[in-house]
């Protein structure tokens, strides 16, 4: 289906390599792109190359950041001593947002996944154990997502880390806050007992 | 909110501005871009500013193009006595699928709508009449979507061609092919009854 002027195919087939959009959506989502002002379509397009220019990775802890280093590693009122790893980005903003964090991060840009091919050399482990043999890190908490990958990969960081002698702990599992019990699955629940506190 | 670096909060920005997607989809697609590799994005971002500068209307049917005149009106062989009127680009696509249409197209780009502040000089209206009345066009089949305002406009429009003593038609409403009676619903059932053709 070639009908529309080869500019706005080629945007519309742009779009639809996007994840989640169909080529409907891309369909749409082109019309209202051509259908900004000038200005705005040169803002959107420029946005795109400034993001892909200058976002890198912190050279410390691999979050993604404009300078050298990011805002958390740059804070020196930031806990240096305790680390949180976590698979991406998005799982550094979740963390900041609950406020209760005051140590430094450690991306690991993915999780090892047998099934997609990705091996613990395909994700940034090494960096982590090198930041724990070089810098005076005390605590190393495991906050990768509380599924089968992220279970596997946080049980092999912390097999690495053994050798260093550092508490290596991981977020507790449980039912979640304002969640209802009745809808909790059984291995939540388990979970939840197991790690049950006194009050 | 403002924790990533800001080239990519930027990024995000843009993409939820889009129709239908909100920050959270936004920043999922703002992540897939700035991970594509150099040449991708740069094409992607590019694609948005070209489609913009070589995307424009038709001079005759207000189709997109990047030409000066659209791939119909340029066809020689396509029937210039009859213009099919839609509301967008999408109708006209919507039409040549069905490979049952050999005439011409008008695109109005947009409906009569009052709720939306949109009258009859918002829209191209007036493009229509002028082309009615310089050719000699035979017919002016009315393809707006099957609501009020697509019925609106197809009325509006139908009574500023009466002058021109040509025949202005309606696609026929009726029960969707493949659909079902028990579906359909009051107002379809009686435009099917009273288009009901003789078998």
């Amino acid at each position: 289906m070639d009908f529309f002027p080869s500019a706005l195919e080629n945007l519309i087939d742009k779009f639809s390599t996007l994840p989640g959009i169909g080529r409907k959506t891309a369909q749409r989502l082109a019309f209202f792109v051509i259908s900004l002002p000038d200005g705005e379509a040169q803002a959107f397009a420029q946005a795109i190359a400034d993001a892909k220019h200058f976002v890198r990775c912190c050279s410390i802890c691999l979050n993604l950041t404009d300078g050298d280093t990011c805002a958390v590693c740059r804070n020196e009122r930031r806990d240096a001593s305790v680390i949180c790893v976590v698979s991406d980005p998005k799982g550094v903003l979740a963390i900041e947002r609950s406020h209760e964090y005051n140590g430094r991060y450690h991306v690991l840009h993915g999780v090892i996944s047998p099934m997609n091919n990705v091996g613990p050399d395909d994700i940034r482990i090494k960096e982590l154990i090198e930041r724990v043999a070089d810098t005076g890190v005390e605590e190393v908490i495991m906050a990768t997502n509380p599924d089968t990958e992220g279970e596997t990969t946080a049980r092999y960081i912390s097999r690495l880390l053994k050798p260093f002698e550092i508490k290596v702990t991981r977020l507790a599992y449980g039912i979640p806050v304002g969640g209802s019990l009745e809808f909790a699955d059984d291995a939540t629940l388990m979970r939840a007992l197991e790690g049950r506190l006194e009050i």
